[in-house]
């Protein structure tokens, strides 16, 4: 700690121990600094800056108050916890963040002991907490429990249903509502209209005896929060609202600042002593303290690099598979008037800020509920719509049973276009969508088609549309070419490709992991090549033709070798009493850390290199070095 | 239609045209009639009886009011729905409900164009009329949408979340609220005591012109219900008590008496004309008119056969599954106080009254939030207990994501008790369990164990609780052998059983599947058969060893083809460079309809005479007849 450091407080905080020795007038500046670093840290790209910020002070208050890990503090998502990070002894492994080896994006319970629970998706805090509250008493313990969720994830029914429990429970802990009017996108919903109207509310009468009297001890300086509130412009006092926590039976608190860190002390240190639930309705604004982030937090909710003193992003001509699904969409929605689209708070994710433009009546956000996306499409589709449901492949895993139930057993006419499929690199374990084909490959009815480029992604929207019953397209995290409007390229339904001849040792592929295949194949004579773009149903005339004559087969894929495209392979060559030797190349069963999709590829063994060695190994002479 | 007849009026009412016919006194005794002939229906056993007497009033004013199929009626879970059923020219095929070949018990879309959705499943209505809607709006139609859903429904958060949805985009809908503070056990959780605390309320006040117009037009009335409503001892006035639905945006009208169906129709001719979501809180009773069924609702959920007269029920010797799961946690959870058993509303079906009542402080109901069960249960394993989630196959599917993301990605140590899992059969396609082995067995770290009798369950629950990580224990709906108290037999983790010599064709299966095994091996020389009782892990050492040497390999199991355990055998045999004839038997990759399970495990070939029919294929000297 020199007199010259740009942080002089944060440097005497290496644990929450070192913490409590700040004064409380201190805290302010510790937040400033945090907030300084924080934005320092993420100048590099690809790291969840507005979200980090708008939590630094309230964050803050939790551990000042609270004893991790004994006390757990569990954050909804984990992508707004970086001041936890940093004031939990990982301040010096900041720049590691979503690296190789290096720290999660998000919170981790490998990680460290400060981390009480292990995330990435929305919504699972509340239940969570219930359970840890439910086992400290089963076990006689003392301990707090936490929760800090967004309001967006408050949409998410998995919340709302948690709180229903938890109201009836009746356990002591504290939901800090931590409400900044986003989830990545502008949240949308009647829940968000309703947090736009709370106005401090009456305690919840009910309890009486301690409860009411240390409701009475902190009334008064609420009556402050409360005409600050209502002195503020974005809050407004509205005697219609009412307050759907209280009736659930939860107590309810606010709304306050947020960002006055010694009024959340100083409220924290009160409600977390009361028995039951309580909530807390903190109001932050995501991206505080950097004016450009402040001014447009969906840009900078998790900005490519840029510049920290000038908020210059560094430009990038990339084109994502998820632009190329948007603008074909966009298309697509003019030609067929019975395209709706819907995403589950994913409008700038997967593409469609566009779409949502030019087509706004066909367009619909559910807020971050996967299973109500998919169900309000099985509805869509059961009244004459072709609606297309646009959701990463790690989200569709919490919409399996509306798939299954909802959608396939009446073969209806939805689409999913599946984003993010494949090893997504930087964000690990929780969002890699590499389960996808083995899950959707078990349903009756499911299609399943994988692209090899935004042509064939066309493609296969637009023959979606004509065909029935369900069919998934997916596509990896990534960029693919653009290709010219009115791109439609013809598809056969249920068609492999042959693209490279050679019937000694065939490569079987689709999507990103064709590319390698390709790659791999080079123009080594024997070993052919197929596009194998629909997984299901199976070329099975291709397939039959292949195996029956091939010395080897190879399938790869960016999903896991348990049920995926290769056991699809040994299913169907095993119906066919055809016996080729099969090796199948995918993710191992193990869940994949954060790392470059790159680097992860490789290790799993289905590079480029890896092919090569697998030919090799086959017997083909591969040339070195090549 | 004889003068003689006991439903002189429905005897009339062969459509809902029909019925419009009808004046409005004559509503009520054709309700009665209904609930007679749906006693007499439900007199054989296994169907859902109080429920769908309970529903009889408002689904009789639902198909007066409304033009069904032109309007849509949509019943969540769908087995409530008898009444529907029988207005909608169904009425002669009731005695075939859940038969074969016959009606299924819930709506299906494909059995009449009167059914607007498939179900089986909870909470799914809301998000499916709100795409119905959408679509109705984007086409330019005009026809009503109406929902009816039941309180237990809407403790599901994908309901709530649906309403999120509904309330913000306010489409023109009928939430009919079927309030009978009843799922299938008695309702939990803080949602329930709201609705107990419900009055009517001021109508929502946001919206002005027309709307306001026709809530002054309506209020008249429903100040006598409201009379009416405070007059009855179980609702009451209070004060703090507030309207979550109103915060939401969607207008709220109730509680008004559900089986007064004179005043139903005049309120539903009013609400459906109305712009906007609208819920008609509707308050009924289980089992209305039948004595014994209005007294104990959840025996008489869905009773086996009975006297429709005294309402004696056909007493059963049987030990299901259920039960013995139930006995077997009972007894663990004395051994052992790090046990806790959380349940989604399925205390009875599940086999945990007892357990519910020795253990009521390491026990959880969540209501119907399969999400919120199992991440409820990562919270106290995180914490130090051993939860056990007890839940039905096709139910888990809800929480496939919650699986992966909340439990196996840390390894967290839960136990899921997958009841009903393979074939349900009355039930049919949307109960149906063949999904778990593939769904599951893709997740990394879970373990999938399959006992074939009481003895093994006990044993795998036993060794579940020392061995770190998740682990799921399937079996089948059905009964199996009572054992001794004190029954615990040890088991090696992740080890096959040899039951029957032999080496030229090997029999693989495990749970139900080895019962077929066994019979069909009876004492055929050469033909051996194995426990396969975990799925994962495999016992590869053991199926090394018999796939090195056996001619043949035949893998049985009650679960789809696709993916499932013959998948794992291919994987790991081809994995091993061994290449031995493997034939796969299990449940085809398509939706099975309710029959017998033994009829759809005949029809699937998976029966004891299916498999010799498969040895016999092997080239196996199978004696005819035997």
């Amino acid at each position: 700690m020199t007199g010259s450091s740009l942080t002089p407080l944060l440097d005497t905080v290496g644990s929450p121990e070192d913490l409590k020795r700040l004064s409380r007038d201190q805290l302010p500046a510790l937040a400033q600094e945090l907030r300084e670093e924080i934005v320092r840290v993420c100048s590099v790209g690809g790291l969840h800056l507005a979200s980090s910020l708008g939590a630094t002070d309230l964050i803050v208050a939790l551990h000042y108050v609270l004893n991790s890990p004994r006390d757990r503090i569990l954050f909804d998502v984990g992508h707004q916890a970086y001041a936890h990070k940093m004031l939990t002894g990982r301040r010096h492994l900041m720049p590691t963040v979503k690296k190789e080896g290096g720290l999660s994006g998000f919170t981790k319970v490998s990680e460290s002991e400060h981390d009480a629970i292990t995330v990435g998706h929305a919504s699972t805090s509340l239940a969570n907490a219930l359970g840890m509250a439910m086992a400290r008493d089963a076990l006689g313990q003392d301990y707090k429990v936490a929760a800090v969720i967004g309001d967006g994830s408050l949409t998410g029914g998995m919340a709302l249903a948690a709180l229903n429990t938890i109201g009836d429970m009746g356990r002591k802990m504290l939901i800090v509502l931590n409400d900044n009017e986003m989830s990545i996108s502008e949240n949308v919903g009647a829940i968000n209209k309703f947090m736009r109207g709370l106005q401090v509310q009456k305690w919840f009468q009910e309890g009486e005896g301690a409860g009411k009297k240390a409701v009475e001890a902190v009334s008064r300086p609420l009556a402050n929060f409360m005409s600050r509130a209502k002195s503020s412009t974005r809050h407004f006092f509205d005697p219609a609202s009412v307050n759907p926590f209280a009736a659930m039976g939860v107590r309810y608190v606010g709304p306050v600042d947020g960002h006055n860190v010694q009024e959340l002390v100083w409220l924290m240190e009160r409600l977390t002593d009361l028995d039951g639930p309580t909530i807390l309705h903190v109001v932050t604004k995501k991206g505080k303290g950097l004016s450009y982030a402040e001014a447009d937090p969906i840009v900078w909710h998790g900005p490519s690099k840029f510049d920290p003193d000038t908020g210059e992003l560094v430009p990038s001509n990339a084109y994502s598979w998820s632009a190329a699904f948007g603008d074909a969409v966009t298309e697509l929605a003019r030609l067929d008037p019975r395209t709706f689209v819907i995403t589950p708070a994913m409008r700038e994710g997967s593409g469609l800020v566009e779409y949502s433009k030019v087509h706004p009546h066909r367009y619909l956000d559910v807020g971050i509920a996967e299973d109500v996306a998919v169900t309000t499409a099985a509805g869509m589709a059961l009244q004459g719509l072709r609606p297309i449901v646009a959701i990463y492949s790690s989200f569709l895993q919490r919409a399996y049973d509306q798939v299954l139930h909802d959608v396939a057993i009446e073969h209806l006419n939805v689409t999913f276009a599946v984003d993010r499929a494949g090893i997504v690199g930087a964000d690990g374990a929780t969002h890699n969508g590499v389960f996808d084909l083995s899950f959707l490959r078990g349903i009756p009815h499911v299609g399943i088609g994988l692209p090899r480029n935004a042509a064939e992604l066309r493609g296969m929207l637009r023959a979606a549309q004509e065909q029935p019953g369900p069919f998934a397209i997916r596509y990896p995290r990534g960029n693919t070419e653009r290709v010219p409007e009115g791109t439609w390229p013809a598809l056969e339904w249920g068609t492999w490709e042959r693209l490279k001849p050679g019937d000694d040792v065939v490569l079987l592929a689709g999507g990103k992991a064709l590319e390698y295949a390709l790659r791999a194949a080079g123009d080594l004579p024997g070993v052919g090549v197929i596009n194998a773009r629909f997984v299901k149903p199976l070329d099975e005339t291709m397939l039959r033709e292949v195996a029956g004559r091939a010395r080897a087969l190879v399938t790869v894929e960016d999903n896991t070798v348990v049920g995926g495209f290769g056991s699809a392979v040994l299913e169907a060559v095993n119906r066919m009493g055809l016996r080729p030797t099969v090796r199948v190349l995918g993710i191992p069963d193990e869940f994949q850390e954060h790392a470059s999709v790159d680097s992860v590829h490789a290790r799993a063994g289905i590079d480029a290199p890896a092919i090569r060695t697998v030919l090799a190994e086959l017997g083909v002479d591969v040339p070195l070095g090549v």
